[in-house]
């Protein structure tokens, strides 16, 4: 029996088949087309799906997606990168047309279990996924099963309150403060642009600061601060066996991994020091497919 | 067959029988006598326990006790509540003494575990326990089973960061800025001692602020604002159904709960404010012992 695991992007719609082992054993991708609206979408999922089932046997569906969503209820709320799609019950929709069960996750949750079922965090009885990119999100998978949270909404770090200041930065839809608004890709591009005018975004602080600029360097120097007091606090929290870290700021994970692990090591308890293990994420644009296909069980 | 629960306090001993339903059959308590060391009150527990065995059936014993200690290897690492207990291996030390099986947590997560199973998170999928008092710590639980963590530090949010700011406070052992330094009764009594000359601790503070001064509410907006932050926090790291929240400040809870739910809703993604579920503890003082009492299956 094999599950198609669909990666629902704001930009790109990838879809799977998987086998058992949770190997892609086909895959296919194309724009989403999401400014067509959820229906077209869903009618653009459901006649792939029914294509496949002609030749595989599927038992069950996973679609990784933006949120916010309620995976308990199947419904899309409204994710700002699928503008427009306001309170889709996506999985009941999609279900009258395959005929198949179909089980939705937040795009961050559905990496989160491929992290740890097949990559950095393979083995472990927890594990803690951060994802730094545009935005920062997360997942939570104690003994092999994701935690979803009471509304979904376990692993939403981004707008974990790092910075109490009044004049802290107040990004759009974040707590002032907030982990996301100071040490995301975007935040660093924006910092950047502040500071040092560049206008190439997080890749142009990086690419100064490994030519040795010091200003490019504190600016990362911050962004990495700031991730270290989210690790810290995470880990005193749930206190997971490791904690994965991917996202398209991990392309410079040689800028970041080291000086993040010290930083954070400096704010644990000294009981909890010198176990605190952080990896770099293993499958980088697959998670989210490979997650959205291990969703069923 | 009954359990016994044993609540290791710094200062009193409390050992319970517990029958099926986790109700208290029979109940004692005396001083810890800690200064006597590690092999004085493991051989009191033992005498107890034995002489406990001619009356009752007992499959297995709980042990409560203040952290830092590892609940996977039994050990009581070096807890300040425990002046010189340092890495006491008091499963093994006891389960010689009494040949049956012991099961070690801190007293936090047994607090958790009994509130969530039989207290203000009763039916509840997933609760995060919070007990602010002369320290802050938690639990979590998270399907009915208690989630001790890698390091058996899930939960210890005492020392998660909530003003990264050079100036905030360093409390001793605490990271500078952390939430026990800000937001414990230990902190609310050092503020208002420093900017009101206040003596007798939260308890002035609490006195003050009732009797409509100013100042004292001033203290007291701000520790609930820093709790706030910590409560949204945990929401946006696990989101769990309900937050339950016990300690000694609670005494005083009619000038707290509701402005603490309020405050922490204004921190939420607008997708989790109307959810958002805050409890005070129903157990009290009994409930580390009452989770002792169910730590054994």
């Amino acid at each position: 029996m094999h599950t198609i695991g669909i990666d629902l992007g704001g930009t790109n719609l990838r879809i799977g088949v998987f086998n058992e082992q949770g190997e892609i054993i086909n895959e296919q991708s194309q724009p989403t087309e999401a400014a067509k609206g959820p229906q077209y979408v869903i009618n653009q999922m459901a006649e792939i799906i029914n294509q496949l089932k002609a030749t595989y046997k599927i038992k069950a569906i996973g679609i990784g997606s933006p949120g916010p969503l309620n995976p308990h209820d199947g419904i899309i709320i409204e994710p700002p990168n699928l503008p427009g799609w306001v309170n889709i019950p996506i999985v009941q929709l999609l279900e009258e047309k395959i005929s198949l069960p179909v089980k939705l996750e937040n795009d961050a949750n559905a990496a989160a279990l491929a992290e740890a079922t097949l990559g950095a965090g393979k083995g472990a009885s927890s594990v803690f996924f951060i994802t730094v990119s545009t935005g920062i999100g997360g997942g939570y998978v104690l003994n092999g099963e994701l935690v979803s949270g009471a509304q979904g909404s376990c692993g939403e770090i981004g707008n974990m309150i790092v910075n109490p200041s009044p004049d802290a930065y107040h990004g759009p839809g974040l707590n002032k403060g907030a982990l996301e608004g100071l040490a995301s890709g975007t935040a660093i591009g924006r910092i950047g642009k502040e500071r040092l005018n560049i206008t190439n975004g997080a890749q142009g602080v990086f690419h100064l600061a490994e030519q040795g600029n010091k200003e490019a360097q504190a600016i990362l120097d911050e962004a990495i601060n700031y991730l270290a007091i989210g690790l810290a606090n995470i880990v005193h929290t749930v206190n997971p066996e490791i904690i994965v870290i991917g996202g398209g700021v991990m392309k410079s994970k040689h800028l970041i991994v080291e000086p993040l692990i010290e930083k954070t090591k400096g704010y644990l308890y000294p009981s909890l020091k010198e176990d605190f293990v952080l990896k770099p994420a293993l499958l980088d644009q697959k998670a989210g497919l490979i997650g959205a296909g291990l969703l069923p069980k």
